[in-house]
Protein backbone atom coordinates (compact mmCIF):
# COMPACT_ATOMS: atom_id res chain seq x y z
CA UNK A 1 0.00 0.00 0.00
CA UNK A 2 1.09 3.73 -0.84
CA UNK A 3 2.35 5.66 2.05
CA UNK A 4 -0.38 8.33 1.20
CA UNK A 5 -3.12 5.44 0.67
CA UNK A 6 -1.52 4.08 4.40
CA UNK A 7 -1.70 7.87 5.73
CA UNK A 8 -5.54 8.40 4.87
CA UNK A 9 -6.34 4.94 5.80
CA UNK A 10 -4.63 5.87 9.27
CA UNK A 11 -6.42 9.44 9.66
CA UNK A 12 -9.99 7.40 8.75
CA UNK A 13 -9.25 4.38 11.32
CA UNK A 14 -7.32 6.39 14.25
CA UNK A 15 -9.31 9.77 14.26
CA UNK A 16 -5.97 10.99 15.31
CA UNK A 17 -3.86 13.67 13.71
CA UNK A 18 -0.76 12.93 15.87
CA UNK A 19 2.31 11.86 14.65
CA UNK A 20 4.25 10.36 17.42
CA UNK A 21 8.29 11.25 16.75
CA UNK A 22 10.61 8.74 18.27
CA UNK A 23 13.72 10.99 19.69
CA UNK A 24 16.17 9.08 21.82
CA UNK A 25 17.90 10.77 24.30
CA UNK A 26 19.70 8.19 26.88
CA UNK A 27 19.42 10.72 30.21
CA UNK A 28 15.55 11.05 29.37
CA UNK A 29 14.43 7.23 29.55
CA UNK A 30 13.19 5.29 32.60
CA UNK A 31 16.17 4.25 34.10
CA UNK A 32 15.57 0.71 33.46
CA UNK A 33 16.27 1.18 30.28
CA UNK A 34 19.81 3.41 30.08
CA UNK A 35 21.71 0.07 30.30
CA UNK A 36 20.53 -2.01 28.27
CA UNK A 37 21.93 -2.72 24.77
CA UNK A 38 18.66 -3.00 23.21
CA UNK A 39 17.22 0.05 25.62
CA UNK A 40 16.00 2.79 23.03
CA UNK A 41 14.55 -0.13 21.52
CA UNK A 42 12.51 -1.57 24.27
CA UNK A 43 11.46 2.05 25.21
CA UNK A 44 10.23 3.10 21.79
CA UNK A 45 8.06 -0.34 21.66
CA UNK A 46 6.67 0.21 24.98
CA UNK A 47 5.56 3.52 23.25
CA UNK A 48 4.06 2.21 19.88
CA UNK A 49 2.21 -0.46 21.94
CA UNK A 50 0.52 2.13 23.92
CA UNK A 51 -0.20 4.44 21.71
CA UNK A 52 -0.13 2.76 18.36
CA UNK A 53 -4.40 2.97 17.60
CA UNK A 54 -4.69 6.95 18.46
CA UNK A 55 -1.76 7.85 16.17
CA UNK A 56 -1.67 8.32 12.22
CA UNK A 57 2.15 7.89 11.95
CA UNK A 58 5.53 7.64 13.84
CA UNK A 59 8.28 9.30 12.97
CA UNK A 60 11.72 7.49 14.11
CA UNK A 61 14.79 10.10 14.15
CA UNK A 62 17.84 9.23 11.94
CA UNK A 63 20.23 11.32 13.93
CA UNK A 64 19.05 10.35 17.09
CA UNK A 65 19.65 6.79 16.81
CA UNK A 66 23.14 7.32 15.12
CA UNK A 67 24.41 9.29 18.11
CA UNK A 68 23.95 6.94 20.13
CA UNK A 69 25.33 4.17 18.06
CA UNK A 70 21.83 2.42 17.62
CA UNK A 71 20.76 1.94 14.18
CA UNK A 72 20.34 -1.46 14.53
CA UNK A 73 17.69 -0.42 17.49
CA UNK A 74 16.43 1.74 14.60
CA UNK A 75 15.90 -0.94 11.93
CA UNK A 76 14.18 -3.14 15.07
CA UNK A 77 11.65 -0.15 15.75
CA UNK A 78 10.59 0.17 12.24
CA UNK A 79 10.46 -3.86 11.80
CA UNK A 80 8.52 -4.06 15.27
CA UNK A 81 5.63 -1.16 13.67
CA UNK A 82 5.35 -2.69 10.22
CA UNK A 83 5.23 -6.35 11.45
CA UNK A 84 2.85 -5.52 14.15
CA UNK A 85 0.86 -2.56 13.54
CA UNK A 86 0.72 -2.90 9.42
CA UNK A 87 -1.54 -0.27 8.97
CA UNK A 88 0.55 2.62 10.70
CA UNK A 89 3.00 4.42 8.52
CA UNK A 90 6.78 5.26 9.65
CA UNK A 91 8.26 8.05 8.77
CA UNK A 92 12.10 7.90 8.78
CA UNK A 93 13.23 11.81 9.73
CA UNK A 94 16.71 11.97 8.46
CA UNK A 95 16.59 15.07 6.52
CA UNK A 96 18.51 14.05 3.68
CA UNK A 97 19.91 16.31 0.80
CA UNK A 98 22.65 15.00 -1.78
CA UNK A 99 22.83 15.26 -5.80
CA UNK A 100 22.66 12.29 -8.55
CA UNK A 101 23.96 8.74 -7.78
CA UNK A 102 24.41 9.81 -3.74
CA UNK A 103 20.55 10.93 -3.78
CA UNK A 104 20.18 7.60 -5.22
CA UNK A 105 21.81 6.06 -2.52
CA UNK A 106 20.01 7.81 0.18
CA UNK A 107 16.62 6.90 -1.24
CA UNK A 108 17.71 3.13 -1.16
CA UNK A 109 18.95 3.25 2.38
CA UNK A 110 15.72 4.74 3.61
CA UNK A 111 12.84 2.61 1.64
CA UNK A 112 14.84 -0.38 0.55
CA UNK A 113 17.40 -0.67 3.59
CA UNK A 114 15.27 0.77 6.55
CA UNK A 115 12.40 0.29 4.54
CA UNK A 116 10.59 3.62 5.84
CA UNK A 117 7.37 4.61 4.39
CA UNK A 118 8.25 8.19 3.90
CA UNK A 119 11.30 9.89 4.52
CA UNK A 120 12.35 13.68 5.42
CA UNK A 121 14.19 15.83 2.35
CA UNK A 122 15.89 18.98 2.08
CA UNK A 123 14.85 20.34 -1.41
CA UNK A 124 17.86 23.02 -1.48
CA UNK A 125 19.64 21.15 -4.19
CA UNK A 126 16.68 21.14 -6.38
CA UNK A 127 15.04 18.51 -8.42
CA UNK A 128 17.72 16.22 -9.11
CA UNK A 129 18.32 15.64 -5.81
CA UNK A 130 14.52 15.02 -5.39
CA UNK A 131 13.86 12.67 -8.10
CA UNK A 132 15.76 9.53 -6.68
CA UNK A 133 13.00 9.85 -3.87
CA UNK A 134 9.77 10.42 -5.43
CA UNK A 135 10.43 7.78 -7.83
CA UNK A 136 9.80 5.50 -5.77
CA UNK A 137 5.93 5.89 -6.11
CA UNK A 138 4.86 4.27 -3.63
CA UNK A 139 6.82 5.97 -0.83
CA UNK A 140 6.07 9.30 0.56
CA UNK A 141 8.87 12.33 0.23
CA UNK A 142 8.11 14.90 2.63
CA UNK A 143 9.91 18.45 2.10
CA UNK A 144 11.37 20.79 4.21
CA UNK A 145 9.51 23.69 3.42
CA UNK A 146 8.75 25.86 6.35
CA UNK A 147 10.48 24.52 9.49
CA UNK A 148 9.64 25.12 13.53
CA UNK A 149 12.87 26.21 14.79
CA UNK A 150 14.38 29.52 15.32
CA UNK A 151 16.61 30.05 12.49
CA UNK A 152 14.39 28.89 9.56
CA UNK A 153 13.77 32.85 8.96
CA UNK A 154 17.08 32.81 8.01
CA UNK A 155 16.50 31.66 4.55
CA UNK A 156 13.16 30.27 4.39
CA UNK A 157 11.52 33.90 4.54
CA UNK A 158 13.84 35.37 1.99
CA UNK A 159 11.65 37.22 -0.23
CA UNK A 160 11.22 35.61 -3.79
CA UNK A 161 8.82 37.64 -6.26
CA UNK A 162 7.31 39.44 -3.14
CA UNK A 163 6.40 36.27 -1.28
CA UNK A 164 8.51 33.83 1.49
CA UNK A 165 11.23 31.49 -0.07
CA UNK A 166 8.99 28.61 1.57
CA UNK A 167 6.22 29.70 -0.52
CA UNK A 168 8.05 28.81 -3.02
CA UNK A 169 9.25 25.51 -2.28
CA UNK A 170 5.43 24.44 -1.70
CA UNK A 171 4.55 25.97 -5.22
CA UNK A 172 7.32 23.55 -6.57
CA UNK A 173 6.44 21.23 -4.57
CA UNK A 174 2.64 21.41 -6.23
CA UNK A 175 3.71 21.98 -9.54
CA UNK A 176 6.79 19.88 -10.36
CA UNK A 177 7.90 17.54 -8.01
CA UNK A 178 4.46 15.83 -6.91
CA UNK A 179 4.11 13.87 -10.05
CA UNK A 180 3.41 10.78 -8.65
CA UNK A 181 1.28 12.25 -5.72
CA UNK A 182 3.63 11.57 -3.21
CA UNK A 183 5.21 14.37 -1.69
CA UNK A 184 4.53 15.97 1.24
CA UNK A 185 5.09 19.29 3.26
CA UNK A 186 7.06 20.03 6.84
CA UNK A 187 5.74 23.16 7.88
CA UNK A 188 6.39 24.09 11.42
CA UNK A 189 3.44 24.67 13.67
CA UNK A 190 5.08 27.95 15.28
CA UNK A 191 2.87 29.85 12.95
CA UNK A 192 -0.22 29.12 11.76
CA UNK A 193 -0.82 32.06 8.92
CA UNK A 194 2.23 30.19 7.20
CA UNK A 195 0.44 26.81 7.48
CA UNK A 196 -2.59 28.07 6.04
CA UNK A 197 -0.62 30.01 3.30
CA UNK A 198 1.19 26.79 2.24
CA UNK A 199 -2.21 24.72 2.48
CA UNK A 200 -3.99 27.36 0.50
CA UNK A 201 -0.87 26.39 -2.66
CA UNK A 202 -0.70 22.70 -2.22
CA UNK A 203 -4.23 21.69 -2.20
CA UNK A 204 -4.66 18.39 -0.15
CA UNK A 205 -1.21 17.67 0.04
CA UNK A 206 -0.59 16.16 3.42
CA UNK A 207 1.67 18.48 5.80
CA UNK A 208 3.95 17.41 8.78
CA UNK A 209 3.77 20.11 11.02
CA UNK A 210 6.58 19.44 14.49
CA UNK A 211 6.96 22.61 16.90
CA UNK A 212 3.87 21.58 19.42
CA UNK A 213 4.90 20.82 22.55
CA UNK A 214 8.19 21.43 23.70
CA UNK A 215 8.75 24.15 21.04
CA UNK A 216 5.78 26.23 21.60
CA UNK A 217 3.25 25.95 18.86
CA UNK A 218 -0.54 25.07 19.48
CA UNK A 219 -2.80 22.47 18.24
CA UNK A 220 -6.02 23.97 18.07
CA UNK A 221 -4.43 27.08 15.62
CA UNK A 222 -2.00 24.96 13.77
CA UNK A 223 -5.21 22.04 12.69
CA UNK A 224 -7.65 25.09 12.59
CA UNK A 225 -4.34 26.73 9.73
CA UNK A 226 -4.10 23.27 8.03
CA UNK A 227 -6.51 21.13 7.90
CA UNK A 228 -7.94 19.61 4.42
CA UNK A 229 -10.76 19.30 2.59
CA UNK A 230 -11.36 15.58 4.14
CA UNK A 231 -11.21 17.30 7.31
CA UNK A 232 -7.79 15.41 7.77
CA UNK A 233 -4.49 16.47 6.19
CA UNK A 234 -1.92 16.84 8.92
CA UNK A 235 0.57 14.88 10.99
CA UNK A 236 1.04 16.79 14.07
CA UNK A 237 4.38 15.59 15.13
CA UNK A 238 4.90 15.72 18.74
CA UNK A 239 8.49 13.77 20.41
CA UNK A 240 9.69 14.86 23.68
CA UNK A 241 6.17 15.82 25.21
CA UNK A 242 5.20 12.58 24.03
CA UNK A 243 8.23 10.02 24.74
CA UNK A 244 9.01 11.69 28.41
CA UNK A 245 5.68 13.04 29.89
CA UNK A 246 6.60 10.93 32.46
CA UNK A 247 10.38 8.78 33.59
CA UNK A 248 8.60 7.17 35.83
CA UNK A 249 6.98 3.21 35.23
CA UNK A 250 3.78 4.62 33.94
CA UNK A 251 6.02 6.17 31.01
CA UNK A 252 3.74 4.39 28.53
CA UNK A 253 0.36 5.23 29.79
CA UNK A 254 1.46 8.79 30.08
CA UNK A 255 2.95 8.89 26.65
CA UNK A 256 -0.54 8.07 25.97
CA UNK A 257 -2.16 10.44 27.90
CA UNK A 258 -0.07 12.89 26.18
CA UNK A 259 -1.52 11.84 22.41
CA UNK A 260 -5.13 11.99 23.96
CA UNK A 261 -4.53 15.12 25.03
CA UNK A 262 -3.02 16.37 22.09
CA UNK A 263 -6.15 15.13 20.39
CA UNK A 264 -8.83 17.16 22.85
CA UNK A 265 -6.69 20.15 22.36
CA UNK A 266 -7.84 19.52 18.18
CA UNK A 267 -5.52 17.16 16.88
CA UNK A 268 -8.34 15.45 15.30
CA UNK A 269 -10.04 14.51 11.99
CA UNK A 270 -13.07 16.49 11.31
CA UNK B 1 45.62 21.98 14.29
CA UNK B 2 42.56 23.80 13.18
CA UNK B 3 40.71 22.47 9.97
CA UNK B 4 41.75 26.01 8.46
CA UNK B 5 45.43 26.28 9.47
CA UNK B 6 45.96 22.42 8.34
CA UNK B 7 44.49 23.36 4.93
CA UNK B 8 46.34 26.34 4.04
CA UNK B 9 49.61 24.51 5.14
CA UNK B 10 48.34 21.17 2.41
CA UNK B 11 48.05 23.65 0.06
CA UNK B 12 51.74 25.49 1.25
CA UNK B 13 53.18 21.85 1.16
CA UNK B 14 51.54 20.13 -1.96
CA UNK B 15 50.95 22.95 -4.04
CA UNK B 16 48.04 21.33 -5.05
CA UNK B 17 44.28 22.59 -4.77
CA UNK B 18 43.18 18.76 -5.63
CA UNK B 19 40.36 17.64 -3.09
CA UNK B 20 40.01 13.51 -3.92
CA UNK B 21 36.21 12.57 -3.48
CA UNK B 22 36.19 8.97 -1.63
CA UNK B 23 32.65 7.97 -3.12
CA UNK B 24 32.72 3.74 -3.35
CA UNK B 25 31.22 2.62 -5.77
CA UNK B 26 31.42 -1.48 -5.95
CA UNK B 27 30.83 -2.57 -9.55
CA UNK B 28 33.36 0.55 -10.70
CA UNK B 29 36.30 -1.44 -8.29
CA UNK B 30 38.85 -3.30 -9.46
CA UNK B 31 37.88 -7.03 -9.40
CA UNK B 32 40.10 -7.74 -6.31
CA UNK B 33 38.40 -5.67 -4.02
CA UNK B 34 35.17 -6.58 -5.08
CA UNK B 35 34.53 -9.44 -2.98
CA UNK B 36 36.54 -9.00 0.18
CA UNK B 37 35.08 -7.20 3.12
CA UNK B 38 37.34 -4.38 3.50
CA UNK B 39 37.64 -4.28 -0.19
CA UNK B 40 36.25 -0.71 -0.02
CA UNK B 41 38.82 0.43 2.67
CA UNK B 42 41.92 -1.58 0.82
CA UNK B 43 40.87 0.37 -2.36
CA UNK B 44 40.86 4.14 -0.76
CA UNK B 45 44.20 2.99 1.07
CA UNK B 46 45.52 2.50 -2.18
CA UNK B 47 44.46 5.91 -3.40
CA UNK B 48 45.42 7.66 -0.46
CA UNK B 49 48.85 6.08 -0.72
CA UNK B 50 49.51 6.72 -4.28
CA UNK B 51 48.15 10.84 -3.91
CA UNK B 52 48.87 12.02 -0.60
CA UNK B 53 51.84 14.55 -1.23
CA UNK B 54 49.72 16.16 -4.23
CA UNK B 55 46.27 16.73 -2.88
CA UNK B 56 45.02 19.33 -0.11
CA UNK B 57 42.66 17.23 0.71
CA UNK B 58 40.44 13.73 1.20
CA UNK B 59 36.48 13.90 1.03
CA UNK B 60 35.04 10.59 1.62
CA UNK B 61 31.13 10.66 0.93
CA UNK B 62 28.90 9.48 4.02
CA UNK B 63 26.14 8.44 1.82
CA UNK B 64 28.05 5.84 -0.71
CA UNK B 65 29.82 4.10 2.79
CA UNK B 66 25.83 3.65 3.92
CA UNK B 67 24.77 2.13 0.81
CA UNK B 68 27.36 -0.51 0.93
CA UNK B 69 26.96 -1.13 4.45
CA UNK B 70 30.46 0.13 4.73
CA UNK B 71 30.36 2.70 7.50
CA UNK B 72 33.22 0.73 9.29
CA UNK B 73 35.17 1.52 6.83
CA UNK B 74 34.92 5.01 6.34
CA UNK B 75 35.83 4.93 9.93
CA UNK B 76 39.08 2.97 8.79
CA UNK B 77 39.59 5.15 6.25
CA UNK B 78 39.50 8.31 8.21
CA UNK B 79 41.60 6.71 10.34
CA UNK B 80 44.03 5.91 8.14
CA UNK B 81 44.59 8.67 6.94
CA UNK B 82 44.89 10.98 10.18
CA UNK B 83 47.04 8.31 11.60
CA UNK B 84 49.55 8.07 8.19
CA UNK B 85 49.06 11.29 6.99
CA UNK B 86 48.41 13.85 9.43
CA UNK B 87 48.89 16.69 7.56
CA UNK B 88 46.29 16.23 4.96
CA UNK B 89 42.67 17.65 6.32
CA UNK B 90 39.79 14.88 6.08
CA UNK B 91 36.07 16.68 5.12
CA UNK B 92 33.09 14.01 6.01
CA UNK B 93 31.04 14.68 2.87
CA UNK B 94 27.72 14.04 4.90
CA UNK B 95 25.32 16.98 3.71
CA UNK B 96 23.66 17.34 7.22
CA UNK B 97 21.09 19.49 8.05
CA UNK B 98 18.59 19.68 11.12
CA UNK B 99 17.69 21.83 13.79
CA UNK B 100 19.04 22.15 17.86
CA UNK B 101 19.69 19.08 19.66
CA UNK B 102 19.50 17.10 16.45
CA UNK B 103 22.27 19.11 15.24
CA UNK B 104 24.39 19.04 17.60
CA UNK B 105 23.93 15.08 17.79
CA UNK B 106 25.25 15.47 13.72
CA UNK B 107 27.97 17.15 14.84
CA UNK B 108 29.30 15.14 17.52
CA UNK B 109 28.90 12.09 15.00
CA UNK B 110 30.91 14.29 12.52
CA UNK B 111 33.65 15.53 14.98
CA UNK B 112 33.77 12.85 17.57
CA UNK B 113 32.17 10.10 15.78
CA UNK B 114 34.25 10.35 12.80
CA UNK B 115 37.00 12.65 13.74
CA UNK B 116 36.49 14.35 10.27
CA UNK B 117 38.20 17.78 10.04
CA UNK B 118 35.58 19.20 8.67
CA UNK B 119 31.57 18.39 7.79
CA UNK B 120 29.42 19.80 4.92
CA UNK B 121 26.28 21.23 5.78
CA UNK B 122 23.16 22.50 3.93
CA UNK B 123 22.33 25.95 5.22
CA UNK B 124 17.71 25.79 4.65
CA UNK B 125 17.54 25.77 8.33
CA UNK B 126 19.44 28.49 8.92
CA UNK B 127 21.72 29.66 12.12
CA UNK B 128 20.65 27.32 14.80
CA UNK B 129 21.28 24.11 12.58
CA UNK B 130 24.50 25.56 11.62
CA UNK B 131 25.72 26.77 15.37
CA UNK B 132 26.53 23.51 16.73
CA UNK B 133 29.02 22.51 13.73
CA UNK B 134 30.92 25.66 14.22
CA UNK B 135 31.01 25.84 17.44
CA UNK B 136 33.87 23.43 17.15
CA UNK B 137 35.93 25.97 17.14
CA UNK B 138 38.95 23.55 15.50
CA UNK B 139 36.61 22.15 12.91
CA UNK B 140 35.42 23.15 9.31
CA UNK B 141 32.02 23.57 8.91
CA UNK B 142 31.31 23.66 4.88
CA UNK B 143 27.90 25.33 3.93
CA UNK B 144 26.37 24.36 0.75
CA UNK B 145 26.04 27.55 -1.54
CA UNK B 146 25.56 27.15 -5.02
CA UNK B 147 25.81 23.21 -5.77
CA UNK B 148 27.11 21.83 -9.27
CA UNK B 149 24.24 19.73 -9.81
CA UNK B 150 21.46 20.40 -12.62
CA UNK B 151 18.64 21.60 -10.00
CA UNK B 152 20.74 23.59 -8.23
CA UNK B 153 18.85 26.49 -9.65
CA UNK B 154 16.06 25.33 -8.97
CA UNK B 155 15.89 27.41 -5.33
CA UNK B 156 19.34 28.54 -4.68
CA UNK B 157 19.53 31.24 -8.56
CA UNK B 158 16.42 32.46 -7.02
CA UNK B 159 16.36 36.58 -7.06
CA UNK B 160 16.20 37.68 -3.65
CA UNK B 161 16.87 41.78 -3.85
CA UNK B 162 17.95 41.11 -7.18
CA UNK B 163 20.72 38.66 -6.44
CA UNK B 164 20.31 34.88 -6.53
CA UNK B 165 20.01 32.87 -3.21
CA UNK B 166 23.49 31.07 -3.27
CA UNK B 167 24.94 35.02 -2.94
CA UNK B 168 22.50 35.45 0.35
CA UNK B 169 24.21 32.37 1.34
CA UNK B 170 27.58 33.38 1.13
CA UNK B 171 26.56 37.10 2.49
CA UNK B 172 25.38 35.26 5.43
CA UNK B 173 28.23 33.31 6.17
CA UNK B 174 30.60 35.86 5.94
CA UNK B 175 28.76 37.94 8.07
CA UNK B 176 27.48 35.90 10.75
CA UNK B 177 28.22 32.29 10.45
CA UNK B 178 32.24 32.70 10.25
CA UNK B 179 32.70 34.31 13.83
CA UNK B 180 34.78 31.48 14.40
CA UNK B 181 36.75 31.73 11.37
CA UNK B 182 36.09 27.97 10.31
CA UNK B 183 33.58 28.27 7.44
CA UNK B 184 33.66 27.47 3.87
CA UNK B 185 31.53 27.10 1.33
CA UNK B 186 30.51 24.61 -1.66
CA UNK B 187 30.29 26.50 -4.88
CA UNK B 188 30.08 23.87 -7.96
CA UNK B 189 32.66 24.33 -10.79
CA UNK B 190 29.92 24.47 -13.80
CA UNK B 191 29.57 28.52 -13.64
CA UNK B 192 33.27 30.34 -13.07
CA UNK B 193 31.21 33.89 -12.74
CA UNK B 194 29.40 31.97 -9.87
CA UNK B 195 32.70 31.28 -8.34
CA UNK B 196 34.22 34.93 -8.76
CA UNK B 197 30.74 36.38 -7.59
CA UNK B 198 30.90 34.26 -4.43
CA UNK B 199 34.84 34.82 -4.23
CA UNK B 200 34.36 38.69 -4.24
CA UNK B 201 31.84 38.28 -1.39
CA UNK B 202 33.57 36.07 1.24
CA UNK B 203 37.13 37.27 1.04
CA UNK B 204 40.00 34.54 1.60
CA UNK B 205 37.05 32.27 2.97
CA UNK B 206 38.02 28.45 1.80
CA UNK B 207 35.63 27.20 -1.46
CA UNK B 208 35.09 23.49 -2.11
CA UNK B 209 34.63 23.53 -6.16
CA UNK B 210 33.28 20.07 -7.15
CA UNK B 211 31.78 19.59 -10.45
CA UNK B 212 35.16 19.08 -12.46
CA UNK B 213 36.12 15.59 -14.52
CA UNK B 214 32.94 14.02 -14.73
CA UNK B 215 30.65 16.25 -14.64
CA UNK B 216 32.15 18.71 -16.60
CA UNK B 217 33.37 21.78 -15.16
CA UNK B 218 36.40 23.16 -16.72
CA UNK B 219 39.56 23.35 -14.07
CA UNK B 220 41.35 26.19 -15.35
CA UNK B 221 38.67 28.75 -15.58
CA UNK B 222 37.35 27.73 -12.31
CA UNK B 223 40.39 28.20 -10.15
CA UNK B 224 41.19 31.50 -12.23
CA UNK B 225 37.76 32.73 -10.90
CA UNK B 226 38.52 31.89 -7.61
CA UNK B 227 41.67 31.62 -6.26
CA UNK B 228 42.25 34.02 -2.72
CA UNK B 229 44.84 36.77 -2.63
CA UNK B 230 47.47 34.02 -1.16
CA UNK B 231 47.17 32.16 -4.87
CA UNK B 232 45.20 28.82 -2.89
CA UNK B 233 41.38 29.27 -1.52
CA UNK B 234 40.27 26.46 -3.38
CA UNK B 235 39.53 22.43 -3.07
CA UNK B 236 38.61 21.48 -6.63
CA UNK B 237 37.03 18.79 -5.93
CA UNK B 238 36.95 15.24 -8.05
CA UNK B 239 36.05 11.47 -7.47
CA UNK B 240 35.35 9.18 -10.55
CA UNK B 241 37.52 10.61 -12.65
CA UNK B 242 40.17 9.80 -9.90
CA UNK B 243 38.89 7.08 -8.13
CA UNK B 244 38.53 4.76 -11.51
CA UNK B 245 41.05 6.84 -13.96
CA UNK B 246 41.24 2.93 -14.81
CA UNK B 247 40.22 -0.17 -13.26
CA UNK B 248 43.07 -2.49 -14.11
CA UNK B 249 46.03 -3.04 -11.74
CA UNK B 250 47.44 0.47 -12.64
CA UNK B 251 44.14 2.12 -10.67
CA UNK B 252 46.62 3.55 -8.53
CA UNK B 253 49.37 4.91 -10.63
CA UNK B 254 46.44 6.37 -13.11
CA UNK B 255 44.78 8.29 -9.79
CA UNK B 256 48.05 10.03 -9.35
CA UNK B 257 48.10 10.69 -13.34
CA UNK B 258 44.44 11.69 -12.78
CA UNK B 259 45.70 14.37 -10.17
CA UNK B 260 48.72 15.39 -12.14
CA UNK B 261 46.87 16.36 -15.06
CA UNK B 262 44.04 18.28 -12.41
CA UNK B 263 47.25 19.98 -11.47
CA UNK B 264 48.47 20.50 -14.85
CA UNK B 265 45.41 21.84 -16.20
CA UNK B 266 45.68 24.74 -13.46
CA UNK B 267 44.65 23.23 -9.71
CA UNK B 268 47.67 24.35 -7.53
CA UNK B 269 48.30 27.40 -6.02
CA UNK B 270 50.38 30.45 -7.59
Amino acid sequence: MSFTKKLRLAWATSQSLVCVGLDPELPKLPERFRDRPDGIFAFHKAIVDATHDIVCAYKPQYAHHAAHGAIDQLHAIIDYIHDRYPNVPVILDAKRGDMGNTAMYLAKEAFEGFKADAVTVSPYLGTDAIEPFTKYVDRGTILLCRTSNPGAADLQELLVDGEPLYMKVARLAAAKWNANSNVSLVVGATAPKVIADVRAAVGDMPLLVPGVGAQGGDVADAVAAGRDRNGAGLMISASRSVLYASNGDDFAHAARGAVEQMMADGARTS
